[in-house]
């Protein structure tokens, strides 16, 4: 019998696969499951599952088979707020629609102080943003005096398009609540695909509630980014999809209701 | 000294490594640098070798550095088409500010027999491509009646725009050549990502002269599709594509130049 030392073995093992790549999974990528303008027409199921979503981020927004309800990915745990407001951990055998994730590796960090608007914070982010022409993805820890949300009925077929189902969203207003805003912006030249600008998803500290952020004041709290030049567009693999009238519509993108 | 089997150590090693992606790069994604737009408007100067952009494909198109010609890649070699309309092969110390590749895996072949324009020639790719709503790599190889092709000069800065380069292009016609078209059909909802629709350069048989295809009569050959629903948009770390205007401006989608 030949007798290799171990570490031969090993040396030989690594070097057997000169196409294998060693790489960890790219962090630093934005990866998207089908797209904005998809959703908005009612392209409401998709084959994607959370355990597939997880391996490409712990940070991100987006839906739920049927639309029921709004995602939210934070610190590696993915959160449904439902129609009521309320939050739930999400299976790995959930699918979503529409997704879109990364993993969240701290590139700045500001405090932001005064009281400000969602408009007036969204300004604020513009000036510490250094180009428009790239991806962010941003999460804002603080204090608010006030936030509004809503999230999204659980919808049947034939389905309706986004923004006739929003037309009677419910929504919910909370007051001196601590949480996190999870989001994204992106550049303009994206429309149709994700969200022109800022896209902000809520959950409070205590993991319980929240939704798609329609109105804040932050009292106070600190700004996060992640910078990334890369997105990751995946579309499904889904005779929903495929079938699907999709126009790059520039009033769908500008007045963007997810 | 502990002898441990070789095959031991071998799984040892092999499931040591939880986080390591064995497959090989993923084949199946359209792999992009920088956009349409950024080119549009002048952005001419990126900071990609050729070196790099073949690990991501082996197939596809773009230009060169100050603009300098049309790019294109067919069966692993990389073609620079100089302002003469002449293919010359591409150094892979080369840079690109604006190219897409892919790994060329075949998923349908058909024969197209009789003489058919350009426009004839795309109208019959829709009837044969499933959905509208995904990416395809086209090569059609085939004797031409006729091909008329463009390439672009070498540019000084500051940068024109493309569409006040292109008015002054030059232009090459050839009759009765056997070459191949390499292109792409990319969904609506990325223009001003890349080129909405289809884009093609052309290279002869010979692999020694070509172009941006603006008109051709092809006489008969055959198309091969390799569908993706993948699109890795990976943009430029270049403080030209940072500090650049870029709009999703309709108007120089539609009438897309490159």
């Amino acid at each position: 019998m030949i007798r290799l030392r171990w570490w031969t073995t090993a040396v030989v093992c690594l070097a057997a696969f000169p196409g294998v790549s060693w790489a960890q999974p790219d962090r630093d990528v934005l990866y998207q499951t089908s797209t904005l303008g998809a959703l908005m027409i009612g392209i409401y199921d998709g084959p994607v599952t959370f355990g597939q979503l997880r391996q490409h981020g712990d940070f991100g927004l987006g839906t739920f088979n049927g639309l029921n309800g709004e995602m939210i990915a934070l610190d590696g745990k993915f959160y449904q707020i439902t129609a009521d407001g309320i939050a739930h951990e999400v299976k790995d055998s959930t699918c979503t629609p529409f997704a879109a994730v990364t993993f969240f590796d701290r590139d700045h960090t500001a405090p932001i102080e005064g009281e400000r608007s969602f408009t007036q914070l969204t300004e604020h982010l513009g000036g510490l943003l250094p180009t428009e022409n790239v991806f962010y993805a941003i999460r804002i820890d603080g204090t608010f005096s006030y936030v509004k949300t809503r999230s999204v009925p659980k919808q049947e077929r034939p389905y309706p398009k986004l923004v006739d189902v929003i037309a009677n969203q419910p929504t919910f207003e909370w007051r001196d609540v601590k949480g996190t805003l999870v989001g994204f912006r992106c550049p303009d030249y994206v429309r149709g695909v994700n969200v022109a600008g800022y896209h902000f998803h809520f959950i409070d500290d205590a993991r319980t509630k929240g939704g798609h952020v329609l109105e804040c004041r932050l009292r106070g709290g600190t700004v996060t980014t992640d910078l990334t030049r890369e997105l990751l567009l995946a579309l499904p693999e889904s005779e929903d999809f495929d079938r699907a009238a999709l126009e790059n519509d520039d009033e769908q993108a500008t007045h963007h209701p997810e």
